[in-house]
């Protein structure tokens, strides 16, 4: 199962939107097409959407391949800009077509350079997953009762997954674990895919709805959180998934250790702390309806934030591809990217 | 629009569960059809539930009413086991039956007893939310932000509300509130009943999904929390929907206070604290369909606590007819019961 995948002119798109009802493929011949794909979160999760912007570059390129230097770089500038508009909290989104911007700028060969540089974005990004949850399973103990929000799996990031790469590698040690889905409203990631991510691997997984965190922490053991991230200030403040802030206050109340698990793409230096953060606000019509039906009584206003942000006194941990990392998070995030 | 009504030799009780996409009334003849009622939440909420079997008591009564006094109450017995095994959490339905069911055993004319004993029941529920909305509005503040979970409205006490009827009270006095209605998942008793009474009443809602509540507290100035309740334990830890424990964590953590209003109907004396409260666990059926459509991945595990227990310690006051109850809780409710 790949979220995203390369072939020849085609970018190719698994439909997360539609699973578990549908495994559907879309193949993407432009960027409009992958931004459309963005927009509507038939591709999600930060280091996905790194990957996948990469790679609509990528697309862009290849395309242009027999164009003068100046003709692909106005391509590709025309093709960034489309894509910067289509999410504004994953960071991983204006990283990577930073990084495909500037290799193309600094080449011969723009178009050459540019889909290198996707792919290696690609590669490095597979290879982060491996080391974040061989770093992350160290933290994890048999017996464990872990609870995730939404899906930082194998969908989220074109790979093995953040969080749910850490309960994998776990697993694989011989670990027993258990593991509390929350649903995620209002787009359901977490009974959707990350259920359905699990169940693939053998991994007890229990679906519950949001709300019922609180509960299953008191009641059922729960003895980490572990989510993934959208973006890190250079604090450690984290934006990720709404809901995920109230997860930390109850972790905290509960003495259960939350656990943030992201590449370091993910981290934002030019972001002090959370205020800076932009949080995207959704369509009401993703609350309002279900299955096109409408649940919300007519006349009610409808806020529908898609992220929220912990500060990060309430992460005990981010596990990243360069270890583990602690508190003070300015000091131990800057020397993780070598700045410190 | 009233909750359940009984007329002549029915009991009409409006569903629920239709609104706010249909007004449609159900007309039960016998004790199996409000049983089902109730099963299903066509009719639900603590005092209405309470009003609902007395009702239905009342009705069997009504039918039952040129038989002997051994025949009557034979008839009553049935009527109350059937009742009694629709839902655990709620106290106020055994409460109502046990009044009925010792109303009709002291009198000489059982059924004519069972029947008045209803309609009293009816009426004091009518008269305490009346009193608990006046003590209650004299907590609330010109420019409150209000958050509340799940349906605590007419709907739900069968005449002004608890925790709405708070809100409604304090509206008609001229302070201006704004409310942020939880969606409540799963059965989003909030979007569709709650933010349904509110614009009927021009009082300006909000929805937001369950877990942004924190989302809420931190960024839209939520300036109190208040809720219903469902079983009230004799130190004041308090039964309500599922979700409603973690926001009363997370209203500590933003020093927000968090209020339970309820009538004196829904304290449980013979229950010490949280830990013997019984808690429904529904269908898994309910998380995982949604219209007609899965949106769980297949082979997941699902649990589905319909309540959970907010502990004494998180509840700034407990508004009741007698007024607005504080901690120490065991001595506050004792003395309201005159058992102090």
């Amino acid at each position: 199962m790949r979220a995203i995948e390369l072939k020849g002119e085609k970018l190719v798109i698994l439909d997360q939107s539609l699973i578990p009802r549908e495994m559907k493929y879309i193949e993407c011949e432009d960027v409009e097409c992958v931004a459309e794909a963005i927009e509507n979160l038939r591709v999600r999760g930060a280091p996905a959407i790194g990957v996948t912007v990469a790679l609509a570059l990528g697309l862009t390129a290849v395309k242009s391949s027999n164009k003068t230097k100046d003709e692909v770089l106005k391509e590709l500038e025309t093709a960034s800009e489309r894509l910067r508009k289509t999410r504004p909290t994953a960071v991983n989104l204006f990283w990577a077509i930073d990084r495909v911007l500037s290799a193309a700028k600094r080449a011969k060969n723009p178009a050459e350079s540019a889909l290198k540089e996707a792919l290696r974005i690609y590669q490095e990004t597979l290879e982060a997953d491996k080391k974040i949850s061989q770093h992350g399973a160290e933290l994890i103990e048999d017996g464990d009762v872990i609870l995730t929000h939404c899906n930082a799996g194998a969908l989220a990031t074109a790979g093995f997954g953040t969080a749910l790469g850490v309960i994998k590698a776990a697993h694989a040690q011989g670990k027993k674990i258990k593991v509390f889905a929350d649903e995620t409203r209002p787009l359901l990631q977490g009974a959707r895919l990350t259920a359905f991510e699990l169940v693939q691997e053998n991994i007890p997984v229990t679906v519950i709805v949001d709300s019922a965190a609180a509960f299953a922490m008191k009641n059922y053991c729960v003895s980490k959180v572990l989510v993934g991230a959208d973006r890190i200030a250079a604090n450690g403040d984290t934006a990720n998934k709404i809901g995920t802030y109230s997860l930390a206050v109850l972790a905290k109340e509960h003495r259960v250790p939350f656990y943030v698990a992201a590449p370091l793409s993910t981290i934002d230096m030019s972001i002090k702390s959370s205020a800076e953060i932009p949080i995207e606000f959704r369509n009401r019509h993703e609350i309002e309806y279900f299955n096109g039906k409408p649940v919300v009584a007519e006349g009610a206003e409808i806020l529908n934030p898609a992220f929220d942000v912990t500060p990060g006194k309430y992460i005990s941990a981010i596990i990243t591809e360069k270890g583990v990392l602690r508190k003070p998070y300015a000091e131990s995030i800057a020397r993780a990217l070598g700045k410190g």
